[in-house]
């Protein structure tokens, strides 16, 4: 079986690299990765399509001047956007389309696949391959997932992807979701995972056992947290383990080290903090709060943030965080 | 089920920092150890006693010295040590165990057990835990494995290791050969990984679901290649799955962050060479080689590597490397 490898390092690893892409790094890296065959690779703003604010951190380059310097570069690649509805608009969308995107992840929290539905469909308009993505999907149990799957489908996402966002997952939780969505919808499914507590690999290759066809990855595990699955990593494993990527191994990870490699401003290692937010199971952007209020209330860090995962709390509810520290210190 | 974990930053980190422990980083990460609860920890140059020296690197600090004060700093905790025949002597382990060292890690190429009898014989006088540790497990088949661990058994060892030297395992490797260990012989197994294809974690969790009770990790993954499993992260992880390790997570955390991050030389991940040593499953001291021998006849050091794995080629076979490179330029 032939799998649909898709490289997210010009996307997710914009956190990594706090927005510094450059035209020219997105060029090289665009043309490393259509010469070796990767069918799909992301380029957004980390948080997606109009992700560029003070909110989410300013972009060093348009991220509309960069998707335009990589359909440059490609012959037989595709150009993927994310969006996340909230954040990115449907004229960003419209924007990304016209310059030669063509696909786009509309991304939501695993529960409310239902604000995508204008999106999804004004991709299918467009002539996108359309995905829905459903974020920090180790938060809700197989029913959920399965019921926003469906609603994805029925919004016309060909699709769907399980998104371990806090790199919480363990396999069996992986196998559990994406056996289920193989059971329940007829699109695609895809899996994207995070390396926090040093399972991507090992949740990828369940993902694909169970039906995944969709996988991403990030060259130099460059991406949030921990990083992303590497991709270049993955394609060698993905062989030994006897499926076809129809990607080129040496030139995937020549364009690893010389394209980037050199543009890492960290290392892609877990961290006491990535190894956090991975066990406590919860948004990376709680982080800085939690360090803050946890020295305000003399409360450990860690404590703080297993207790918000334990809540499920989602982003937007910062201020929870301080009210929880507040309570654990008496 | 209680879970004995293994840290061996203090000699598999030897490689990652080209052997330049002092006696004051030792005693703060071996305090930090016995305050986490980690029932064991290695203590020895990255290639085992005796294996300072040109050949090997010479070590800045005397590995003896850097065992008597681990030893001085534990009340709970136990030292152990790694022993090459060959590269370590019977009366480097005598050396180790009057100052302190429990526990001996007997090392052999997995083909090879029969060397270590009279330094498993000696180490049981000693009254030190005696482990046989079958290096490059990967090479040899199932049955090789099961021949070679009873030898060990027959030996005195009370604990047979597999070891993914190189990195080169994927979990139902793992899985087959703890398996059948566990049919075949009565001590205790133990697994040693590498994160050469990302599969550290993947491989221990197999280990111990196959029968392992023995895990070696390394804090920050500090190993050779590209490192060990995260010892911190693993005990996260175990946990989550259910097991017991008696390791305090969050003191290990801090010993791994406050005490490992600051001293280490190059970040543990995995980079072009350590993907292309565990993908061809080869020794870590064929690289320079294999690279030196490519440049020299033109041909790429990848190709050099797998083919040199395939021929199983082992420790000390160096010349073999130029032979290749020169059939492989024809």
């Amino acid at each position: 079986m032939t799998l649909n490898i898709l490289d997210v390092s010009l996307r997710d690893g914009s956190h990594s690299v706090r927005h510094s892409f450059t035209e020219d790094q997105v060029r090289a890296a665009a043309r490393g990765l259509n010469a070796a065959g990767v069918r799909y690779f992301e380029v957004s703003h980390g948080d997606g399509l109009g992700g560029s604010s003070l909110q989410y951190g300013l972009s060093a380059t348009s991220e509309l001047k960069l998707i335009e310097a990589a359909v440059s570069e490609c012959t037989t690649s595709e150009v993927a956007v994310l969006l996340i509805p909230g954040i990115g608009t449907k004229q960003d969308l419209e924007n990304a389309a016209k310059l030669g995107a063509k696909m786009v992840r509309v991304a939501t929290h695993v529960t409310e696949a239902d604000v995508a539905a204008q999106h999804i469909e004004l991709a299918r308009n467009l002539g996108m391959k359309t995905v829905g993505f459903l974020m920090m999907s180790h938060m809700a149990p197989v029913e959920k997932i399965v019921e926003q799957a469906k609603l994805f489908e029925s919004y016309g996402a060909e699709i769907v992807y399980v998104t371990d966002s806090a790199g919480a997952m363990l396999p069996q939780d992986v196998t559990n979701r994406i056996a289920a969505l193989r059971q329940s919808i007829q699109c695609d499914i895809g899996f994207h995972a995070h390396n926090n507590l040093s399972m991507a690999m090992a949740n990828t290759i369940a993902a694909v056992e169970a039906g995944a066809t969709y996988i991403d990855g990030s060259m130099r595990a460059l991406g949030a947290g921990a990083g992303n699955t590497q991709t270049e990593v993955m394609v060698a494993v993905l062989e030994r383990l006897g499926y076809e990527t129809g990607v080129d191994l040496y030139k995937l990870m020549d364009t690893a080290n010389d394209v980037i490699a050199p543009i890492m401003q960290q290392s892609q290692e877990v961290t006491g903090s990535s190894l956090t937010l991975g066990y406590a199971g919860v948004y990376s952007s709680f982080l800085l709060h939690a360090q803050k209020a946890a020295k305000q209330f003399g409360v450990d860090e860690r404590d703080l943030l297993i207790k918000i995962g334990q809540m499920k709390a989602v982003g937007g509810q910062e201020d929870l965080i301080y009210e929880v520290a507040q309570t654990l210190a008496r």
